[in-house]
């Protein structure tokens, strides 16, 4: 099934269930209000959603209304936890590669991953609204999973069934500010601003073969002001699949129902497939050209990021964020 | 007023007014069902609770039951923001000082912050469980406040009217695994397990002259198995007050109603108080003695961190915890 977050004047929004082709959609508050009432009790409310879905698929269900992502928020407008990963070592590689740098080998064995701010969420349409520009701003086109509750300890072999749903992301990142951050040593705060999604999670048998239980194989497509980014393949070049992510997210502490946990930079070796980032682009123009020369985004690009089915269907609907400055009240 | 919540069999628990000497309280389901409800709506609760408080302070108010910090929840039971500063920078200089490393100055211009987990915070007598005592158990005891919706880039000088509550906090820390976390550069994540909360948290009108708006002048004391660990003044040798500290988490994005910011440990340079970590100590061990003698907590220790008002009350309920081994189920 196919879930979405309708904006209303409430701060978490209204669950709605969502038609496969993204066309339909019908509220369904005698089973949960919210997405984060329904990950609460999962268990309980799956089943009655999927009937719901499934009502909705048949054209036998009340209050239908055609979906738009428009009027989306993200699935979890706030989420209670965000832990971001950075399992395409290809896109550390090329980092390290640009400036001369090895690979410290444990990063082969032991998941980067950093906790991320999840008060506020930004829908698929949702402008990115940032003061200054030269704070380098880029976007990550990225894979997130949303969990229902996981026991400390959580073992890989255990860590898919936990998996609830499924979405894609635009990760967006402050190039500018994130070296003076991280040689601080606390990690990311300020370089992070809000993360956006797109409108729709879905549970994992929605996407068929491309789901193994733990990586999605398909590309992600992303564009800056309609020109093609990347489309790598987000279930190739990974080094740590959504298993290995919950594993070490839940080593020392239990992960709360709605924690979610993101891929990281899709990244393929395969440099025709182009990149998810600005960043990544820039480190291999730098390395074949000695200077990096496509800018970070200025105040009014758009960026697009995009997932389509074998059959070309968009399966969240797409992330489509215009780049804004930002004017205090 | 002072707000706490009791656990009952829901996730966010049952807001409650609690009497000025902690021993009473009163649930208010009729202003807000849980916390992160009333700060939701601040304004509109805020006037509503202080009637609440003052009716139960006048013994004018219905459902009034004895209260205990053994039945109470975090404030916030989960939360959806954490943001942890190290404000008090002797911490970092005796850090320095026992690996003869120098302190960069930008330490004394920009605020240290991280991004803390926020899905599970622990009550005031929940236990410390982890999995394995090499990880190197260690509390940290820090002042820190919740507030109310703030904008992005918001001012020191506005950042003040955004704090609803003020309490205390143990920041359980795995000292063990820090080293490896921070070199990996992504910051804390494994080594920053649940945190835990005093059971009540009050408004800045009930700390008198000991809140100026920014910081709390009064020493936080902390015990480790009824053995003292130290009383520094929370108000002393602050190099950023909560001002300053919500400027920094402010920069880029807006802060949601009921995000948490630490203080970080509070230390004072003047020895003859003690430490609010073990951490501290066994710096201070290494620096006079040459080698720490100070372990980190065992299974079955017990933790205590408390605030007293001049007159020697408790002002938010003491921390109490024991730590214990975890058992997967």
């Amino acid at each position: 099934m196919k879930l979405a977050t309708i904006k209303t004047d409430k701060r978490d929004g209204k669950l709605v269930v969502v038609s496969k082709d993204l066309s339909r959609a019908a509220a369904v508050p005698h089973i949960a209000q919210t997405m984060q009432q329904a990950l609460d009790d999962w268990e309980k409310t799956a089943p009655l959603l999927r009937k719901a879905a499934a009502a909705l698929e048949a054209g036998d269900i009340e209050g239908v209304f055609t979906f738009d992502s428009e009027a989306a928020a993200a699935p979890l407008p706030r989420a209670y936890q965000w832990c971001d990963g950075s399992a395409y070592l290809s896109h550390a590689e090329l980092v390290r590669k640009a400036r001369n740098a090895e690979m410290p080998p444990e990063l082969y064995e032991n998941p980067l991953m950093y906790q991320g701010g999840s008060d506020k969420m930004l829908g698929p349409r949702d402008p990115i609204v940032l003061a200054d520009e030269s704070w380098g701003i880029d976007l990550e086109a990225e894979i997130a999973v949303i969990v229902t509750d996981t026991p400390m300890g959580v073992r890989k072999s255990a860590a898919p069934g936990h998996i609830a749903l499924v979405t894609i992301v635009n990760d967006v990142s402050l190039r500018g500010l994130i070296p003076g951050e991280l040689a601080k040593g606390f990690g990311f705060f300020q370089s992070k601003p809000s993360t956006a999604f797109a409108a729709v999670a879905v549970t994992p048998d929605e996407l068929d073969d491309a789901w193994d239980g733990a990586k999605l194989s398909l590309p992600l497509q992303s564009w800056v002001n309609g020109e093609r980014l990347g489309l790598p393949n987000a279930g190739e070049d990974l080094n740590f699949d959504f298993a290995a992510l919950i594993e070490h997210a839940a080593k020392t502490r239990e992960l709360g129902a709605g924690t979610i946990i993101g891929s990281g930079t899709v990244s393929n070796r395969e440099r025709a497939v182009g990149s998810s980032c600005l960043a990544e682009r820039r480190m291999i123009e730098t390395i074949d050209e000695g200077a990096p020369k496509t800018p970070f985004l200025r105040f009014g690009d758009l960026v697009k990021i995009d997932m389509l089915d074998n059959a070309g269907r968009s399966i969240f609907g797409a992330i489509e964020q215009r780049v804004e400055q930002y004017s205090p009240v």
